[in-house]
Parts: structure tokens; C-alpha cells; sequence
């Protein structure tokens, strides 16, 4: 009987080769953007033979497999991937040719290390513990659904960094700050009854790429997290999770104490406030044995912390380091941003933490965003990076798009963080290796949409943000390749159409919303559309106005000695990189200096026509990026190939919008007529003043 | 090649029936809901081999068939609802045996009237125009799901009522008012570039029930959806919802003139706000010619009305009808609720509605709510059907459970729209008959969740809605055996379990929230759980304590000639019916008296013991309905049973806890014991009132 079965697949594969009317042949439903990178599309020709022929069996040599709930999620992910990428159901013993075993420690820690060895007979996947065999299943299934020979395959891994996290900014009722992708995945409402099955998928998909913890909840965090009716629904999403190496992490509201402990204080010298949180932190453990650790966004942006009580950042973390031990982690962020007056906003941080180093806890990491800004499209480094050497910093990214046109059309991240990933800090090392002892945060763009993050693209910054983490070296261009392949074709031209694109897509949005270095430009409140005029909110450094500080005679904020200064708190070898407009990277000119609109550039435009330049090269290459695809329609699925077309075509009406908004106000400042021969704005300044969304989302 | 194409179906579906394990045999993914009850499960045994030997080719006799939008989605459902019944692709001309042939008239007005007739060789659906081939091709599409012999199909349906519409309370953001299923299937924000593919099936979904209208956005009315940004939105829609003969609606806020028209007032007599209007009237339908026209909440909660002028409900809507003129409809709402303090809440309607019977328009229909309070899980009918006979009334139902548990476990509204569609007016028919000349609308329950509806059961209430406003007459028993089969299974045993406890899940509702005509006893804000000593709140008649109105003596509020006298607003023969607490249904007992606490029942019980097994009566009832769908699991698909169960589950738990928290409160009032062997509450009453559940939905 069980031939039979095989008999019917093969013969179905065969004869869908030679027709194509039959449903039994196609899918019935298309293609909607759920499953991922995790597709297993049907391998074909070549390919298909290998894996047909070589057929294998999943086994385990481990005793304890059956009781093992990890290798029993990677032995069952290999069965099912490999039915699919053979387009059958799983061999029987007396079928199989070949085998795939696994030879995994029994040690639940480990970093996750694998070896994937091909022969003709059998792959072996091993390491020192399970989730060896974790990741090395999921490596295993990549390259076979990227078409490797079997036999040729000889993987070696392991993590560049201990922490691969995804940061949720997700509220108990469901709302995500700064989601473009509707509501948030996590259901706060009706857990634990329910357990949503698209956390299993979610943390399939994080495990593939050896993402291994997440922050469940907002940094501006509800104290909801930590009270007793919420516990249940934690251990709920934490046991779902443990399968799949993914350790959860709540976002912690420093005045809890307070706020939902009955205590009048939450100083953190306070013995009742170290006592709670002692407690709290032990009645965590006892329901989720391996919870991960505290997010804390603290004395920034109208949060609690332990400024207010005159106490210093590392009061505050310490004290929570102290009530979690040797159990588990405190991540204490370093975007700090105090509503006193700064002259540069984007010194505070090192500011507050420079002289901090050495005086943090063991088990506390301190997490710097990329740049000193706030996710801009381009920033330079951060200057904590390499200057804190007594202390262990995590890169945070922003996966979701806040800035940079949200879930509409393709922006493709992962050239910035390469860019970021590879910047050389001046004190000895890239950021990529002064991160390497702690690891890695990616504000997450994931939520209930069907295809998880809105956009179908931004699945690929998810992807990139996870493959990045675990192996930095990797290219921006590598990983788009192979997240392509996966995720809609292995046919090499449409590959060889679409990877460049998505490489083009970020330097495109930084073009249209701000050449040279301009940041901060973006409408309030919602942070999508263009507000350089915006010069009214209460505090400077709120005002796009105060960032680009353009008037009659020039443009660009003053960063140098003359200036804010800030260039002085990176590495004198750095510093001097950016302190001369002439022979700097022209691409930060504008974050570091202020020039007169006539000041020369090295292709030898003047400063204004180089940006009008700028903007125009990001608007066509939105219209390209948008033409190429529409060539695509036949090679990619209906439904996902319309959607996308749908984004893009949004993104050329943004692309200009921002392009045209930006050159009206810059005219208005300084009366200078366009280059000759270029298209001026479709509507008067005042127009894109007038303009509103008030649906878009982040209102 | 296309017979091969057939055999390889023929070959896979014959050895599918041998064997069970082959993956070509069996849906990879689970099933998660989405497709609701068109699902096409492929047809078994005795039904599969009638249809297979059937084996239909579609055709339409129409000449411009291939012309018109509503034709092709007619034959493409019955293509590929024919291909998944018999479990493979469509038959080609050679092949086919059979014929189904589309013979409608090709105007696209009409009623959608229409006949199905079966013949061993042909199934002709034929009708006066081209909505009857779009309702007869789902039809038969039921027919042939539900097992039944092609040969024999004989139908001939024509809709009770002309208007059959959902009522989304969806705003621009997202948020859904009183939604428990996700975020809004409308992403204003996206459109008009994304079509999100949801609202095609959504469109599929309404169309298979005779469903003909849609208002997209909420009652409590933003007024973007008047502005010239939002047309190409409503267009976008309003084009793909064409062939599947939906009308879109918006919900008009009465002030727009003054929110975004630049006039400084909306009084609906002062013809500068008339033109407006009628201007805007004109620039919708420039861009959508069969556009239905506007819902109106006005002058009700605080929403801004023709009262604002001194003007009345007719004023209002007639000046609005006027500007639509022959081309839609003004739907105005009779749910008014204006903050001035009123003796009885329940009498206001009326009380405004009635004097103006014969001033509105021909285009405008008065909505009323089916009870005179606010969708409670069981109202006696609104005194208004029947007693305005020169005013066309369309009935308002509430398919979204706003106060019935929301989206947990399974409350069927079958039972309760049986009960308020048969009730006899005393004015010379059921409400049925009063609302035909008018229709239906029901405040839709569907959001963004994969499921559609939060809960799979909660896809039966859209269903049973729409069934019943193309025939009243069908019955609650009838429509859910009809959709447990499309839905769950064709098995008998299976509907005859589950049918009996869909019909006893309302009555359970009613029970343990509040049995024997109590109402309004929920939480503020929310509507979610108990709070029956809520007594605080600054409006008399938003407080639950002055709806049951319990003290020392008694309970129940007096609306008898002794008190707020609402029974006097029925027909006379309908209030004496209510008038006698000894000889009425004492299911409206405490809704229309006062009574003590040891008032005899005819049960033989006081009216104390009586209450509280009613409390025990529904707990005890969804404990069964939960164990009896524990024992299913093998006969539904593992995703949904275990999500059913994760509802039910919470189901038992709220229902325990509404029965022990009002039980805990009127003790504290009456002073009573429990009778004997009664369990107690779990916990005090204080600790019920200290309950809080800040991330529930609608908070």
C-alpha cells in the first residue's frame, strides 16, 4: 500500500511535466506570502533528480530523540521540507536510498554550532547539542531548496554572536508602534487560552535563521507585562517557543514598582524596589525556566527611569541584573533622550553612557542603535561603537521601515547594515566585531498581515536581519540572492532581475528623501511622508528644520568644532575621515557640515544642483525598480506579483512627493532656480504643506 | 495531453481512496478558515460518482457572456466550486458528459430571482437578469456541497426583501467598533493602489448568501470618507465589488459640511449645505454609478444631527434623500439616545420616530434595532415595527457579539433572529413581513483575522444573517446543519452533534449573563464582562444597577403602567401579553416588572431561586457544548478543533464568571442564601469588581 502512495506522487510529478491544464498539477490557491522563506517550492529538473534519487530516510541517532521536543521539530521540518521540495510524501524504509541523520549532544545550551556533511548515501547533520541539529536541519533545507547536489554538501557553522533577537514593539491591545503590517501577532486578549499558530510559524521562520530570543513588547512598555495575570499568557508563548531555541524577553517598565506593585518608589537603591523586583523576577523563572531577560527603555522620551531618582543608568540596570543573576540578561537601551534642551541631540548617548563604562553588570548589555539619530536612511555609525570597551554593546536595527517609506513598494535594508556592519569604529575593529561578544537586535516589521510584514519585500529584511546576525560577513547582495530563490524563483535570470533592484532600493529612498546626509525630514507624528518646513513643535530638536538648518545662504547641520562637535566623540582616525567637506565621503556631507548652496562638489555641480541630482536619481529609480518588475508578471505568482506592482506603484507617487515637497521648500529658503532643464514640483509649497494622512498608520 | 491531464486526477483521486499517507492525498496546510463555507470539500462516495459521471461542462448561452464581469464570476465559481467537489480540474469539451447552463437576462437590475432545474443531462440556472445567474450558480453550488443529486436540483428563489446589507463599524484607522476579529478588512491607508485580495472573497462570501450591499465605514461616522482624497478609495472598491452584485455605502457624518466643506453650518434646511450635498452626491456618483447611498447616525450619542438645528430626523434625512435623489438611499437610524435624562431609555425611539410617521422620503428607510435597548442577548422586539406603517423600516441586527461574549467560543445568533423575525407585531404581521418592503442590515463581525470572524463558530452568524435576509422563513436548525456541513463536515453524526449545541449556545448566553429579561449588566466600556454594581457612571441610564434596578425587596424594571409604561408603545394585544407577570413569557419577566425576590414562579421555585439556575443552567451548558466538541477530534481538522476548544474554554471560564459574580452581587443586595447544594461564587464580590481586563477589545 505504502508503494502506492509513492506511486501515485511520482506518477502525478511525471505527468505534471508533460501538461499543464491539470489542478492536480498547480496550486488551487495562489500564492500569498505565508509561508516565507519556507516555501520548499517543488524542485525541478536536475535538481529534482538528485534529491529523488538520493531519497532519504530521517533519523536520529540521539536515544532520547523521541523525547526531545527540538529534534523532534527538526527531523519533522526535514520530512515535511523534503516532501515538498520533492513534490511527494515522506519515503518508507524500504523505499529510501539514502539517509539524513542527525548526531546532535544532548545539551539543550550551546551556541548552536553544526556540520552538515554530504556523501552519496547519507547527510549527517551533528554538533554538540541540540540545536545543532536545529539550525543545521534549516541550513540543510536552504541549500537543498537552493538546488545543491546532496552529496557535494559541506556546511561548517557557527554564530558570530551569542544574541540573535528580534525587539517587538508591540502593545497589549494589539496596536504596533511603528507597524506597517496591522496589528501585532501576539494576542494578548485571548491568551493563554489561545495559542495563535502563527507563533509556531513565526518561531519557524525565526529558526531557520538562527534568530534566538524576542522581546514580546514595546519598549515603551505597559507594566501589564509584569503582573500576575499576565504570566500564564507568557509561559504560554515561552513553551511554544523552547522547541525552537527561541528564548522569550519582555520589555520591562522601570516604575512598575510603582505602578502596579503597590510601592510609592522605584529607586533603584531602594531595598522594597530590589526586593519586588527580586521577587517578580523569581516568579518568572518558576513558570519560564529559561526566560530570557529585561528590555528597558529607561530615562528617555518621558520614560521612567532611574534618572528620575538622580541615580544613573547603571543604578537602574544593575539592579535589575541583580534580580535576574546568573538566569538571565538585562538589555538596557542607550537611545536616551531627555527632554532638557541639548545643543545636538545626537551627543546625549555618549554623553550619559561614555562615562559609564566599566560600572555595568555582568549579565548587562547595553543596546546602541546604528546611528546617533533615530533609524535614519542613512546615518553615520554610532560613536559608542568601540568606545566603551569595559562594556558589552548590542547593535540595534530597525527592521520595520519607520522612516523609510514604511511598507510600501521595495526598500531592501540590507545594504545599510553591511554598510553599518563593516564600518570601521577607528578603535580597533568594525562595529560587527565590537558587537560580536553580546549580538544583535532588529526592531521587528512583523504583524497579522497575511504575509507577515506588509510588504512582501520587507520579509526580506527580516531575513537579512536573522542570516546578518548570525554571520555578518555575509553580503547585502548574497543574502538577496538567496532570499529570492526561496521566497519566489530559482530561475537565475528572474534572480538576476530583481537582486539588483532590491540592492538599489535603499540608496533610492535615502536619494529621494535626503541626499548627502540630510536626515530627519519627515512629517510628524507619523514619520512617513515629507515635513522639511516643519519648524513649530515646542522643542528644536523635534523640527525637521533644526536638522537641515537651510537658509538664504547654505544648508547642513554643523557637526565640527566650529559646530555641535559632535564629530569629536568618534576616534580621532574617524573624525578626521569627516572633517574636511572636501575630501570626505560626500554621501555624510550634509550631517556634518554646513555649506553654501554654491559650494562645489567633486562631480562639479554646486551643492543645490548635486541634491536636485540626488532627489531625481532616487525618483527614477523607483520608476525602474517599478518597470522591472512589471516585466516580471510572467515568471511570479498573480497574487503576490499585484501586490507588489500595487506597493511599488505607491512608492513612485511617494518617491515624488518627497522628491517635490523637499525642492519646493528648499527654493522657498533659497531662491534659487532649478538646474536647467529639470521637472519642477507638480504643486506649489503650499499645496504639500496642506497635504494630510491621517490614516496612515503611526498616527 | 488534456486527457492525460484528466487521467492523472482520475488516477490520484481513485488511489487517494486505497491510501492514506501519500501527501499528493491530503491539503499540506491545515485548514485555517478562510475559505468559510465555500470550501468545495471534495465530494465522497455515493455524491462523488454522481457528480463525476455528471461531470458538467459550464456554459453561459448568453452571446455577451464573455462581456460581462458578473457572467464570468458566475462561471468561473461554478468551474472551480465543480473541479475541487470532484476532486480534480475542470472537464474539457470532449470529456464532458454533462452541461450547467447560464440562461439569464442580461440586464444587471433585477431582483436576482432565479431557478435552478436539474436533468440527467443538464442543470440549467436561469432568471430575468444577471444577478439571478450570480445567485443561482452559488445556489447550486450549496445544493451540490450538501451531497445532493445533480439530476434532481430543482430550486426557485427569490429574495424576501430587497436590501440585505452588512454594516461595517469600521474607521480609517483600522480600529473596528465592537470588533473582536482583527483590524478592518478595509486598509484605507493602502488603497486605492492595493486591492487587498480579501475583499474579492469577501465579495465571493456575500454574494453566495444574496448579500447586496455593504456600508464600508462606521455609524459613529469620520467624515474623510466625503473628502475628494477618499473617492478613488470607495471607487476601487466599488469596482471589484460590481459583478458580485454589492452596492458600497458609506455612513454620511451629518456635519460634514461644516467638518470638510468649509461652511460654517449643516442645518439641512440652509441651501447652501443642501448644495453641497447635493455636489457631493454628484462627484460620487460620477465615479460610481450604482453607488448605494448613506447611512446615518444622527443626533444620538453625541453625533451631530438635524436636532442640532432644531430641525427633525426627517428634516435631516430628507435633505440628504434630496441629494441623492432616484439614484440611492438614505438609511437613517432610529437608534437615538440623546444625553438629556429620560424616564426610560427604551421609549425613545418611539417617542421620536412615531409622530414623524409619513414626513420621509421615498428614498429614505428608518433602521431599527431589533429590541429598543442595545443588541442584549435576548430584548423583546422594538415597539416601531409595525406602528409606522407609512414609513419603510429595515430591521438592524448585530452579528458582531458586542455583548455575547465577543468572539469566544460559540454563540449561534440563529435562535435569537428566528425569534425577533417571527415575533408577532400585533399590528397585523411579523416583523418579517413589516421589514420586507425595506431589508436587512447586519453590523458585520469580520476582520482581518485568517478566519474572517475572530471564531470559526462566529462565520455561522454572517451566514445564518445572510441566509435569512434573502428568506426569513428558513429556520435556525435548518441554516446551521446547512452551514455545519459546508463548513466542518458532510457527516451526519457529526451535524447531529453539533447542530443542537449551536442552537442552545444563545440561550446559554442569556443564561449565565442574565436570565429572565435582565439586561445590561456588563462592564463599562467593553461590554465584555459582568458588572452588575456598576452604579457610578455620571448618566443614570448607562449604569447597569438602574437596569436591574435590584434592591432589598426585589428586582426588575417596572415598564408597566405603574412605572416607565414602555408596554404602552406595543399594540394593545401585544402589551397585555407582557402586562400579567403570572401569565407571560417569563423569559421578559424582570425586562417589564419589578418584582420581589420571592415572587412564586411557575415553576414552583421563587423568582431568587429561579434566577439563580437560570445562572446554573447556562454554565452548565457550555461546560457541555465544550465536552461534547472535545469528543469531535477526530472528525474535524486539528487546527480548528483546537482553536473551537481554546474559544470554549474560554467560554467556560467567562460564563463561570459572570454567573458567580452577579450571583455574588445580588446577595449583597438581597441578602439571600444560595438554595441548598448551589455552589457558591469562587471568589467575593469585591474581588469581581477589582477585575480588570485592560487589553480587551474595545477598550
Amino acid at each position: 500500500m505504502m508503494t502506492m502512495g509513492r506511486l501515485v506522487n511520482r506518477l502525478a510529478a511525471v505527468l505534471c511535466m508533460l501538461i499543464a491544464s491539470s489542478a492536480a498539477c498547480s496550486p488551487v490557491r495562489a500564492e500569498d506570502g505565508y509561508d516565507l522563506w519556507l516555501r520548499y517550492a517543488p524542485l525541478e529538473g536536475e535538481a529534482l533528480q538528485r534529491l529523488q534519487s538520493f531519497n532519504p530516510l530521517v533519523r536520529s541517532d540521539v536515544q532520547s530523540a523521541q523525547g526531545s521536543p527540538m529534534l523532534s521539530v527538526a527531523t519533522s521540518e526535514l520530512r515535511v521540507g523534503l516532501a515538498k521540495l520533492t513534490g511527494g510524501g515522506p519515503p518508507t524504509g524500504n523505499e529510501s536510498r539514502g539517509l539524513v541523520t542527525l548526531r546532535c549532544g544532548q545539551s539543550t545550551a550551546g551556541d548552536g554550532r553544526f556540520t552538515v556533511t554530504g556523501s552519496p548515501r547519507e547527510i549527517t547533520i551533528s554538533g554538540p547539542g541540540e540545536t545543532s541539529c536545529l539550525y543545521g536541519a534549516f541550513a540543510l533545507l536552504r541549500e537543498l531548496s537552493l538546488g545543491r547536489d546532496p552529496a557535494m554538501i559541506a556546511l561548517s557553522e557557527r554564530p558570530a554572536m551569542p544574541l540573535r533577537m528580534l525587539n517587538h514593539w508591540d502593545n497589549p491591545d494589539g496596536h504596533v508602534e511603528r507597524g506597517y503590517a496591522g496589528r501585532s501577532i501576539f494576542d494578548w486578549w485571548r491568551l493563554p487560552d489561545r495559542l495563535d499558530p502563527r507563533l509556531i510559524d513565526y518561531a519557524r521562520a525565526n529558526a531557520s535563521l538562527g534568530i534566538n530570543g524576542a522581546v514580546v513588547n514595546n519598549v515603551n512598555a505597559s507594566p501589564l507585562y509584569l503582573t500576575p495575570r499576565y504570566l500564564p499568557k507568557l509561559k504560554r508563548i515561552a513553551d511554544a517557543w523552547r522547541p525552537y531555541g527561541i528564548r522569550l524577553y519582555i520589555a520591562a517598565r522601570f516604575s512598575a514598582p510603582r505602578d502596579v506593585g503597590g510601592l510609592n518608589t522605584a529607586d533603584p537603591l531602594d531595598p522594597a524596589v530590589r526586593g519586588w523586583w527580586k521577587a517578580k523576577a523569581d516568579a518568572i523563572y518558576a513558570a519560564i525556566p529559561d526566560f530570557g531577560g529585561f528590555l528597558v527603555k529607561a530615562s528617555s522620551e518621558g520614560q521612567p527611569g532611574p534618572q528620575d531618582y538622580g541615580r544613573s543608568h547603571a543604578d537602574g540596570a544593575n539592579m535589575l541584573g541583580a534580580a535576574l543573576g546568573a538566569r538571565g540578561t538585562v538589555i538596557w537601551r542607550a537611545f536616551v533622550y531627555q527632554p532638557e534642551n541639548r545643543a545636538d541631540r545626537t551627543k546625549q548617548a555618549f554623553d550619559e553612557f561614555k562615562p559609564l563604562d566599566g560600572d555595568f553588570a555582568d549579565n548587562v548589555i547595553v543596546q546602541v542603535k546604528n546611528g546617533p539619530l533615530d533609524f535614519q536612511p542613512r546615518e553615520p555609525f554610532h560613536p559608542l561603537f568601540g568606545a566603551v570597551p569595559k562594556t558589552r554593546l548590542m547593535l540595534e536595527l530597525q527592521v520595520t521601515r519607520e522612516y523609510l517609506g514604511q511598507a510600501s513598494g521595495i526598500v531592501y535594508l540590507g545594504p545599510m547594515w553591511e554598510e553599518v556592519l563593516r564600518a570601521d569604529t577607528g578603535h580597533g575593529g568594525s562595529i560587527a566585531q565590537m558587537v560580536a561578544p553580546a549580538g544583535m537586535a532588529g526592531v521587528a516589521n512583523t504583524g497579522s498581515d497575511r504575509n507577515w510584514t506588509g510588504g512582501h519585500f520587507d520579509q526580506a529584511n527580516w531575513y537579512a536581519f536573522g542570516r546578518m546576525a548570525w554571520d555578518p560577513s555575509l553580503s547585502a547582495k548574497a543574502i538577496a540572492q538567496e532570499w529570492t530563490a526561496l521566497t519566489f524563483s530559482r530561475n537565475l535570470a528572474v534572480i538576476a532581475r530583481i537582486v539588483p533592484d532590491m540592492l538599489a532600493s535603499r540608496e533610492a529612498v535615502v536619494d529621494y528623501t535626503g541626499p548627502l546626509g540630510l536626515a530627519h525630514q519627515m512629517a510628524t507624528g507619523h514619520h512617513y511622508g515629507p515635513g522639511p518646513w516643519v519648524c513649530d513643535l515646542p522643542r528644536a530638536d523635534w523640527n525637521p528644520c533644526y536638522y537641515a538648518s537651510a537658509d538664504k545662504q547654505g544648508i547642513g547641520y554643523d557637526r565640527t568644532g566650529k559646530g555641535s562637535n559632535a564629530l569629536a566623540q568618534y576616534a580621532p582616525n574617524v573624525a578626521a575621515r569627516w572633517a574636511d567637506p572636501a575630501q570626505m565621503d560626500e554621501r555624510y556631507l550634509l550631517w556634518f557640515h554646513h555649506l553654501p548652496w554654491t559650494y562645489p562638489m567633486r562631480s562639479g555641480r554646486s551643492l543645490w544642483h548635486e541634491l536636485v541630482a540626488g532627489y531625481d536619481r532616487g525618483v527614477a529609480r523607483v520608476d525602474t525598480i517599478a518597470a522591472n518588475w512589471a516585466a516580471l508578471a510572467p515568471y511570479i505568482d498573480a497574487e503576490r506579483h499585484t501586490d507588489v506592482a500595487a506597493g511599488l506603484s505607491s512608492q513612485r507617487r511617494e518617491a515624488r512627493q518627497w522628491r517635490d515637497a523637499s525642492l519646493a521648500y528648499w527654493q522657498s529658503r533659497n531662491g534659487l532656480a532649478l538646474p536647467f532643464g529639470t521637472r519642477a514640483p507638480d504643486h506649489p509649497l503650499e499645496w504639500y504643506r496642506l497635504e494630510t494622512t491621517p490614516e496612515a498608520p503611526g498616527r
